[in-house]
């Protein structure tokens, strides 16, 4: 019923409306994608205001047979650029648009690895309100406790395949992004996990462009399903004890490490006056400390060790 | 058999070196004090050095009966000061000697509150080597799962009475710094717990005051123990459960974002190149995030989240 729609290229909506619609779309796609993996779990959601205007729909299941901690958040939110933005990302706009869908899944065993992805949209306006500049960012990265090589090509093929539909460059580029991002450097450059695809300041030149970035989020978006949903499938149902979740818990200290740290996500967040405990949903629900820990040479915690070093895994 | 000692005034060892003996005998102090909790865990100890000069001797005690993780360190650690720190400090000096005692307590039972405890002395110097600035540092503050008001009162107590020896003015102000610095300001202004003293910056003006400033931190560290010791053999066999080591793993979540987020000292280590497992010993053994998490109202442990806001504990 809306007078403007998509199928008119001659009146399109605004971009940051279909970028909206996108992520609504993909945020349902997956909780319903993730909660056929339980018989008695489902999600549930929150909806959040921004002081400055806008707000977020945080959908969370915890606890469940599969999934021990799984946010799928979406958010709009629009305000004053703070100081330290500008600094950041050095301009002098003054307001600002963010949309985006931001999903850590923490699964219960041991073998299934945590994955985290994120693909979100950034509009820059001077004090008439102008639109001053615009991009698109995003990622996946897996963060395996045992690594089963097979997973990792296929993670990484997946996000392969959408990318070289749009610019062959795009996967060895975002690839190398996410392994340079991923890093918890005050551990001697020790990566978070096995990679995948990052990237950010993607600026259309065009509305053409823009469209095209647009289909390349969605793209992303399916290809995250077909890339983690299988993994999943493969592993959930693997034995394990109390070392594998002993070590899957010292592992998630590493996670939060990371996430408390270096993210830069987690910090806009935290400067922005974001919702915290929709920011914070990814930390993992247990994360276990123990004073240099190092797992027995030729073990398979010590082969995942290995592992966490960027590799061409296609 | 030294020809220079503390006992000939006329001919003192340099300040830092009487600072150095005095973190020495404190670590062994507390160790052992800690120990007679235990009948069969005791510290293991680790030496290490610094890339730029000195080094440290870490020491902890994990999986005890009583002491579920504890870390006591003291380090002596000299370089050149990194840019980051040169814009922190506001100086151009070229050199640093910093040297301290950092201790994180988490005990088993819940009951048993998690205490900090650090006493720290720097030095700076241009780049002919010769001393521009020095100043004290230190503090220890107290974090409660469950709190008996009374052991509040007591720890601070104890404090104040060791400042009081010094200057009335240091407990008022001292208080008043701990309660500004150990606060989760992402989460709304909430204290870490119920705070103590804590006190930077303390420059002496002549020799006379540099050995009365000396003399304030061993009465600090001797107040440390007075004032902790008791608290944990009084609440150490409180019978507990699931639920009570529940909130107390939830709770240690906000240790953890403290001390990544905000504390100045994991900064300044992570800065420095410090010894990683050294600076991280602080984290807790197990942290647990719950997403929203609540706890009853009228419950102990919404009881705790009132008590968390600076009061007068005396």
């Amino acid at each position: 019923m809306q007078p403007r729609s998509a199928s008119q290229p001659e009146n399109p909506q605004p971009l940051h409306e279909r970028f909206y619609r996108f992520i609504l779309e993909l945020q349902d796609k997956i909780c319903r994608s993730l909660e056929t993996f339980e018989s008695s779990h489902s999600f549930r959601e929150d909806a959040w205001q921004h002081p400055g205007g806008g707000g977020g729909r945080s959908r969370i299941l915890e606890q469940g047979s599969v999934w021990e901690k799984a946010g799928v958040n979406i958010s709009r939110v629009e305000g004053e650029l703070p100081d330290s933005m500008k600094q950041t990302l050095g301009t002098a706009e003054s307001r600002f648009l963010a949309e985006g869908i931001s999903l850590v899944i923490h699964p219960r065993n041991p073998y299934v690895p945590t994955v985290h992805a994120n693909f979100r949209y950034f509009e820059l306006y001077d004090v008439e309100g102008t639109l001053k500049d615009r991009w698109f960012g995003g990622g996946s990265d897996l963060t395996p406790y045992y690594l089963d090589p097979a997973d990792a090509t296929h993670f990484h093929r997946s996000f392969k395949e959408a990318c070289d539909r749009f610019d062959p460059d795009y996967y060895p580029r975002f690839k190398q992004q996410c392994d340079a991002y991923f890093v918890n450097r005050h551990r001697g450059m020790e990566a978070r996990g096995i990679g995948g695809i990052f990237y950010d300041y993607l600026r259309p030149a065009d509305e053409a462009a823009a469209r095209t970035l647009l289909a390349f989020s969605e793209a992303n978006g399916q290809a995250f399903l077909d890339a983690y949903l299988p993994i999943a499938r493969r592993q959930a149902d693997r034995p394990y004890g109390e070392r594998e979740q002993f070590w899957q818990q010292y592992r998630r200290g590493r996670y939060v490490e990371f996430n408390l740290i270096h993210d830069r996500g987690t910090l806009f967040g935290l400067k922005t006056q974001g919702r915290i405990e929709s920011i914070l949903m990814s930390l993992p629900p247990v994360a276990r400390w123990v004073y240099d820990y190092q797992p027995e040479a030729g073990s398979p915690e010590a082969e995942l060790l290995e592992q966490l070093r960027p590799r061409d895994w296609i």
